[in-house]
């Protein structure tokens, strides 16, 4: 079977990052662009501050790489929201080819890779890949109202507030006065599987399997192992879904929990912040990549690290009807620009 | 400014069409490859029926091209349900990497584009695009349910039940067998507009802006003018959207009202079949270009038209926030493997 790995050749050029206040009170509050300390960011609705934060990501990441809307030839975005209308407005105030997304959780993997291939290609000179989620627009669309204070079981996750944007060109188009934060030379679309799993309260279980799936077909096919990478991180499987894709690869003779790591872990205080098994969503993944993990490749402190976002693509309304949760997991090889080997 | 136009160099290779009752009863009939008479497809939900409307086009898609699904290397699918499950569930079956999409009803160009550049590019032998929309499934997450039997304004379009799969390469992959159907050389992201339509009775004029300023765009940045196509379609503007396009394009000096057509004016009889403005949803644009307008740029008949999907990216919920609609439009360059001239 031929290699369905993409091989890519395109830079991360710039990233901002807009959280909440749960966000910003967590351990990784010094590494954010932005926060709003009600969440609000200024809007009348949840749902208008989740484009908000869209909009206000995306605005800085463009200013961080003095570039204007002009600059930007095509943007791919997507959230969790019905018909991902965080997206839209969010970035309707932006004169720029607009392709929306839907991969749930794993939309921040899934932009990158889309705009990446596109850069790689030519058909760009620079793309935007942007994501959000917020917990309460969440809540109220996919569980309970907050008011109703639903209890949430311990494999249960909390939805970021947050959201993520990213400049990415090609390696070719690199020059001093854009240096690149990362390489993009490989990404991996996911395949979706349904395992069984049909309880809301444990994401990390549905997602997990998908995870492996696409890790086990990458290393197959690129003829690598895990310990060619200094870290293999994953976008929300929490606790619960990470300790579970760890023994799902134990059990295949690929031991990753010495480099692993998950950003729904990354991004919450285990014993000070009540989240149970960890942070979830668009947001999760994309402001952990964005704020944390690309400033370390950017460094040199992580030399070579596999993205893996993770979604789950059910609907409240597939659940009712008595579908599973069907998960998938997209894979980006993300590569330093200094090539001195370094540890998360 | 550079040209945002993607220069592309792929073939649609096989496409497949299924759809419900009430288009298998209208002027296209002929063209389509399955119906149901019920709309249920041996489904116990609609959403459910979408799902397997999915499924089955991609299926007789494939075993129209004589490929397996191991020699399809991705999919992009995407529908109108929340969070895109009438694809998540409906591709569910085939171990195919899955790329999510969100365009509302212009996701059929979005999918097609995006697959398209994927073989252009080389990082896909083979892509697939499905995307489908259902009536009743429709009506009841996006209006009232039908037993309510809320009356549509003259302006209100008529969701169409229907699935279209598309199965696209290279144009240097061609060979004997594997003929295609046409080429597509050229694609343009949209922008999102919002030019202030809030109303959900009229979701042409809310999309038409967006088509005439693909339009406009790509006529500027590849030098060319109506004339040198032979048919521009739209996907579901209807007789209200379409009639505004026309009167835009003309107040810019560029009469395309000769060569226009619309998939929502085509796919039901505006005599005999009560569906006021016309079709909509990714279902009519995808049902009407895979049945009856690929057969004809195949046979010659269309020689090189202008495809653009058009989408409303609102939900429910945002236009009760109090919201406007804005719009999207995607285009394609559809061209006839055949190089005599025709006409539709």
């Amino acid at each position: 079977m031929k290699s369905k790995c993409f091989k890519l050749s395109a830079a991360i050029v710039s990233t901002a990052t807009v959280v909440g206040k749960k966000e910003h009170e967590g351990p990784l509050s010094p590494h954010f662009d932005f926060f709003s300390d009600n969440d609000r960011f200024g809007q009348k609705t949840w749902e208008a501050a989740e484009s908000e934060m869209q909009r206000m990501a995306l605005s800085y990441a463009m200013r961080k790489a003095k570039v204007q809307t002009e600059d930007v030839d095509v943007m791919f975005a997507g959230d969790l929201l019905n018909q991902c209308v965080g997206s839209a407005y969010g970035l309707l105030s932006y004169d720029i080819p607009y392709l929306g997304l839907y991969g749930a959780c794993s939309t921040c993997a899934e932009g990158l890779l889309l705009a990446s291939s596109m850069v790689t290609a030519g058909f760009a000179d620079l793309a935007a890949a942007v994501t959000s989620s917020h917990n309460t627009s969440a809540e109220r669309q996919f569980r309970y109202p907050v008011e109703y204070g639903g209890q949430r079981p311990p494999t249960g996750q909390w939805t970021v507030t947050g959201a993520g944007a990213f400049l990415v060109t090609a390696m070719k188009n690199l020059n001093v006065n854009t240096p690149p934060m990362a390489y993009v030379t490989a990404g991996m679309p996911g395949i979706v599987l349904d395992l069984g799993i049909n309880d809301v309260g444990n994401m990390g279980a549905a997602m997990a399997p998908a995870a492996q799936s696409t890790l086990m077909r990458y290393f197959k096919e690129t003829d690598t192992s895990p310990k060619d990478y200094d870290v293999i991180v994953t976008g929300d499987l929490g606790w619960e879904g990470g300790r579970i894709l760890c023994d799902l690869m134990t059990a295949e003779g690929m031991d990753i929990s010495d480099r692993y790591q998950d950003c729904g872990r990354m991004i919450f205080s285990k014993n000070t912040q009540d989240t149970h098994s960890g942070g979830s969503g668009c947001g999760c993944s994309a402001t952990v990549l964005g704020g944390y993990l690309l400033p370390k490749l950017a460094s040199g402190d992580i030399r070579r690290m596999l993205f893996m976002a993770t979604g789950a693509l059910m609907s409240p309304d597939s659940l009712k009807q008595g579908n599973n949760i069907p998960g998938v997991a997209h894979l980006l090889c993300l590569e330093s620009p200094i090539t001195e080997k370094g540890n998360l």
